[in-house]
């Protein structure tokens, strides 16, 4: 088979459709050809490992889940402090509107905690993120550095992982809970 | 079969660890069977549907993750500000200290996102749960009422998912965070 980028893709997109919705139970090569409508062995051409395809699906998700060029212009024009909360709250919002693909990089990270392999490839590439975060975050001159990045990633995925599974308080507004918690956590803390 | 409460409670336990091991892919009632050392049909027969044995588990896993009663006679005396910290850092301490119940925990929530059964049980069991820790909250005159309880508990959901799959900051210690991280949520924010 010749490798082809866009079905390469349409493989990918239906692997993190099976896993958001139906569980890390559900994801099998046989499943991924069925829903992506492709030839049995298709996925398992392309992604020989259980590992390669974990770290596609990573990859494609986060591609999906790119900000909005015209909203960071917006983020941008906002002052410091306020910018930060944005930020926040556009993370939750943009990952709310796509829920399977939210509970997939979940169980994505689930996944690298139980098989070596998949942790040896997903590892490097969601701290290289981290570090693009930070990166962004000092060249833009927010406040806090590198712990108050990653405080924030905690605070958006546990928010995200309550929303996206069991609400506890079904009637908060996630994205408004981001924005009040990030304005917290970005507070300077007494001696 | 004659209901037995140690056995029932042993079916649990062997549930939990396959899910919080293994994942929601590995839990049948055939595997529970095997761990448990018990003839096959015992879980069926004490469970016949997936969503009351996930109930099973969630309260057993609550009940293995309870508090130390010395450790809470400890925070009672600690002034206010400082027992807040201490309970998030104690709830991170008790929880990394057993990864598999903690990732079962999560595992729960993500199948009661994709199965209304699961949800039917669980959600009221978890919005119990905060109800109970906000009563606390209040009763021990800690500050911020039940929005700080609910900011606290995404926040150590997300250092715990982050801890126990793909740490993006291997350096850091979770504890620490957490207690760094509801030091900064407790804060009054201004205006």
């Amino acid at each position: 088979m010749v490798a082809n980028p866009g079905r390469r893709a349409d493989v990918t997109r239906a692997a993190l459709e099976i896993l958001g919705r139906h569980g890390s139970r559900a994801l099998t090569h046989r499943a991924v050809d069925s829903l992506a409508q492709m030839p049995p062995g298709t996925c398992s051409n392309y992604f020989p490992s259980r590992a390669a395809l974990l770290l596609a699906m990573a990859r494609g998700a986060f591609e999906q889940l790119a900000p909005d060029p015209a909203r960071l212009t917006e983020l941008e024009r906002a002052p410091a402090g306020e910018a930060l909360e944005g930020y926040a709250a556009y993370v939750v919002e943009r990952l709310i509107l796509r829920p399977d693909l939210a509970r997939a990089l979940v169980e994505l990270r689930l996944e690298a905690s139980r098989s070596p392999d998949v942790a040896a490839v997903l590892t490097p590439f969601l701290r290289q993120g981290l570090r693009a975060d930070v990166a962004f975050h000092e060249s833009r001159g927010l406040p806090g550095g590198a712990e108050l990045v990653l405080l924030l990633h905690h605070l958006v995925n546990g928010i995200l992982l309550d929303h996206l599974t069991v609400p506890l308080d079904p009637g908060s507004n996630p994205v408004a809970v981001a924005r009040r918690a990030a304005r917290r956590l970005a507070q300077d803390v007494g001696p």
